[in-house]
């Protein structure tokens, strides 16, 4: 669907960048232009647009297949280049926190020699870009204010998960008894779900003029998806195909809180504990290899695929007790795009 | 005047903090409300807590002295604290850019050994905590839309005068010819006077029933007051007295854009600039001595006393200029805060 709209919210993305440097609020120098220019597109483009993009299709499901007018397409857009925003603003500053070297198959924004800490600023200004579009584009609109309280909850709710995420890993230096399942789905509840799942959906529910006070359950399921997914990630990192993925998984070797290492401790005897705790998170390959083949003996492939079943049927169970079909329609399209995906 | 309402303005901090650790958009554990507990405390506390009290002070000159409901000392308090939390947000971000390491009297919260850069994402929360306390005081009042923008307007051009500095400062590496009495006018205009002078006036109004857009002067001359503060501090950086100032100046060792070394500029022929270009931004204290002669030859000091006279001259003329005597108060008694101070 948005597939065919693609190219026009690819234009739309230079329409608003162009708004954005020319905006009365600031008087920008010589430098300042180029410098945010430079930085929009090596930072909000890259990626696959899969949470921007859904804000069309989501919108298109709503409205029942209608075509949509111009305004149509270019509102669903904009919003959904906010949540490309938004998203840009995470990734610069996690790669800051997490000491990470490359992002989208480019050097991280912040290892830039010219560019450094000043990427911390350039965060926030990604972040400020956001209420200054909803100003330009949906100000007067009815769900104006809607809008606005939308992205503030979703990006507090981001920062939260975020917090207990780096709580727990950083601050637990490697000790895996500071993770657990709950824990595990706190973190990608909050810090990926709402904004990844969650947002475009409400984004295109509010434009069509729905109050999402009567939708919290639609909520949940766009929760539950996004933790769903994120199991999916964490599996294929160690069991995915390299080839398929494009990446060879380092989850072990990071230390990650995993799905696969709170299933591990769940299911293993003291000796396997043991080993676990012995070779979790070190850089060393064979110790990698010690608990993957751990891994192997505790069957985690049997149990994730019967997670996945389960999963799925819940899932569809949830999404048909929904009254409205378009929104059945929504939230299927969304589960049947992860579904049993191998990359 | 809020001096007496000081203590209850530190009591409605409290009030705020827990409804904070209280926020139903996130399941707290206890880890993260004793992280952000204390966070808080650390970088929201400690100042002088001026633009956070100028709320109240001014929004008892525009009701014209009389008494405020506990209604109106609980909101205009609340918004006191948002500029506060803003403030806090700002600083310690910008310590960890500018790899600082005393703020207030303590060690920067980055440079706490559990903090290191989860500091990033608790400048996040400190930003996040505004909408959250505006949505739950403010939300269902005629101006909670004009609350919600000016803050994010206020913010976007905060981000914007950091990014002007950073990419003058930093990217010109040293170098002087890249400063200019424009670059700063324009650094300090939007790093600084619009969250610390408009900002608390601009709440204020709100709160009293006032539309923004027709108080441009207000605005104008707040600013410019902003930028008087600011050349203030740059000549009692280097001319001020260490006791009654509780610090030594460093301006010229850190290589400052400031006023005094723009001025410098101005009026110095080529052989003192040749010294100016030598001897501005080295650390050893010859090389600062040197550019303090230089100042003295220049007679920066009475370039000064004739800038301070004739900004208050000008600033008054554009107060009483003002239709509304209780607009003309609240100017009026932030410049009498502001002009000969010597600290």
């Amino acid at each position: 669907m948005s597939d065919k709209l693609k190219p026009r919210f690819l234009e739309i993305y230079k329409e608003l960048k162009s708004e954005l440097l020319d905006d009365k609020a600031f008087e920008f120098t010589d430098g300042a232009l180029k410098w945010v220019d430079k930085m929009l597109d090596y930072n909000v483009l890259g990626g696959k647009l899969n949470r921007g993009l859904s804000v069309i299709d989501s919108y298109i499901f709503l409205k029942e297949q209608k075509e949509l007018t111009s305004a149509e397409i270019f509102e669903t857009s904009a919003l959904g280049w906010c949540i490309e925003w938004l998203q840009a603003y995470f990734l610069v500053l996690d790669d800051i926190m997490d000491g990470s070297h490359t992002r989208r198959g480019q050097e991280c924004w912040f290892r830039l020699p010219e560019v450094g800490l000043i990427a911390i600023n350039d965060g926030i200004l990604l972040r400020n870009h956001i209420p200054r579009i909803l100003k330009k584009h949906f100000k007067g609109k009815p769900y104006y204010v809607d809008l606005l309280e939308l992205f503030n909850e979703v990006e507090f709710q981001t920062a939260s998960g975020q917090m207990i995420d780096l709580i727990t890993t950083h601050a637990g230096k490697n000790d895996l008894s500071k993770y657990s399942l709950t824990v595990h789905k706190q973190i990608v509840q909050y810090k990926t779900a709402y904004y990844s799942f969650y947002l475009p959906v409400a984004c295109a529910l509010l434009m069509a003029g729905e109050n999402l006070d009567n939708h919290t359950n639609v909520k949940d399921i766009l929760i539950d998806m996004g933790i769903y997914f994120q199991v999916q990630d964490d599996y294929l990192d160690c069991f995915g195909d390299p080839k398929v993925l494009g990446k060879i998984g380092t989850d072990i070797q990071d230390f990650k809180c995993s799905w696969l290492v709170m299933k591990a401790l769940e299911h293993c005897n003291e000796e396997q504990k043991k080993i676990l705790h012995e070779n979790y998170g070190k850089s060393d390959d064979a110790c990698a290899a010690k608990v993957k083949a751990l891994y192997g003996d505790l069957k985690l492939k049997d149990v994730y695929k019967e997670y996945e079943n389960n999963t799925h049927a819940k899932l569809i169970n949830s999404i048909e007790a929904q009254p409205s079909q378009a929104v059945q329609a929504v939230l299927k399209s969304f589960l049947a795009k992860i579904y049993m995906r191998d990359k």
